[in-house]
């Protein structure tokens, strides 16, 4: 009987294509965690992410699942997993799962962060994991900002899919902001986000935080659902995937 | 009049043939600096750092100094220095020093952190920065070695350079081992320290964490001044350059 695998997943997405797999490269997070689990049992797998990320996007805890016809016992799978696939992404734990698992159906809120760099010194180490600001932004505007776009609001705005017909309503019930050593992160929780919202929202604060927009302007924003009116899509290099929740 | 620049300067070394500039290759720190500062000035500049550090080290504060003539600021240096480095070599202080002080010359110590890591899940984001152990070594058995090794010693044996004509007696006052989350760092301080000498010394260790070796085999090594009878080299990316002393 196939068993349902459930694994959490670390990646460094800057050398690839985001998660999803695509027809004409194997340079996605989905495509690599495939083949190495189609070689382990011989035949085809598919695996089932919690979410997309986005190509730059990072993970320190992606949750994904498969079907999988194999003797092996999770600490076996645990072990060829992180034996073949790249350096840059890891398996940092697999479990057999009930069968009616399903890392997205399943999934109940996620948490994303995204740093920020204003320090005097170039960020060397984490240089791939950061976008650097020319300058500090004003850390009480983006605060005042972020409690206007928490909540359940129709999220329009700051979805950069035009042709989205799915609702767009979605609850972000907790957005903070840590200013500390240069750095600044933006945690993110909600029960879903929209294609490219946490880099739009993120994009949209910092305008704040240059006072190239008012706080207040948020509820405009949210009021008007044109994703023209939004901020800047922050680089994908400072978003990464923190936690899915399951209940 | 000429201007004596001292610069510290951090660096990711993954893709670089170590400090020293070469003649067939840009790929180093020294010529790295050496270039941007010669098209600041243009004219031919020499970099004079407080050491070497091979090919795969990093540093996060070397310092170095040159004698350019300039109307520049320090900050001003300091700003075109970090616009025209590659991102993973960044200058974190340019200072105006006196006439006569030279970074290798009045160097009086300086501190090496080696990191190895030994956790259950893949090293994803600091990768580069860590010698990934197979499993965990014994602590304080390396704790017992390293106290053999602090004081001044001949260190001929952990000097890869057989041909090495001045004296190898060095000054090593402080080794300190760190176990944390994973992460085994070995501080080295001392007066100086000769070729891949770190790196013998954190090889040796690991032998005897790993039980190849007794504590007191320490003692025997320092005696037969041959570098045969030490451990293995360890991997050149788990080294950092912390800090060089002035006095």
């Amino acid at each position: 009987m196939k068993k349902n695998v459930k694994m959490i997943v670390s990646y460094d997405g800057s050398r690839y294509y985001g998660w999803e797999h695509q027809p004409n490269t194997d340079m996605t997070i989905q495509g690599k965690l495939e083949n190495v689990l189609s070689k382990m049992v011989g035949s085809d797998v598919e695996v089932l992410g919690a979410g997309r990320t986005d190509a730059g996007v990072h993970a320190k805890a992606m949750v994904c699942n498969a079907f999988i016809d194999t003797d092996m016992s999770e600490d076996q799978i645990f072990d060829y997993m992180n034996k073949y696939l790249p350096d840059d992404i890891g398996v940092n734990k697999v479990i057999f799962a009930s069968e009616r698992f399903h890392s997205r159906y399943n999934a109940v809120g996620k948490t994303y962060c995204y740093t920020c760099y204003y320090g005097n010194t170039k960020p060397i180490f984490d240089r791939k994991y950061v976008y650097i600001l020319e300058k500090k932004p004003d850390i009480d505007a983006m605060k005042k900002a972020a409690q206007y776009l928490m909540g359940e609001h129709d999220f329009a705005s700051f979805c950069s899919n035009p042709r989205m017909k799915k609702s767009t309503v979605r609850l972000v019930d907790s957005i903070r902001i840590e200013d500390k050593n240069g750095y600044i992160k933006f945690y993110y929780h909600g029960t879903g986000f929209l294609q490219h919202m946490v880099r739009i929202l993120t994009g949209t604060l910092l305008e704040v935080g240059f006072l190239k927009r008012q706080p207040e302007n948020m509820l405009e924003l949210i009021e008007a659902k044109d994703r023209k009116l939004a901020g800047e899509t922050a680089p994908s290099c400072g978003l990464c995937l923190i936690e899915v929740d399951y209940s």
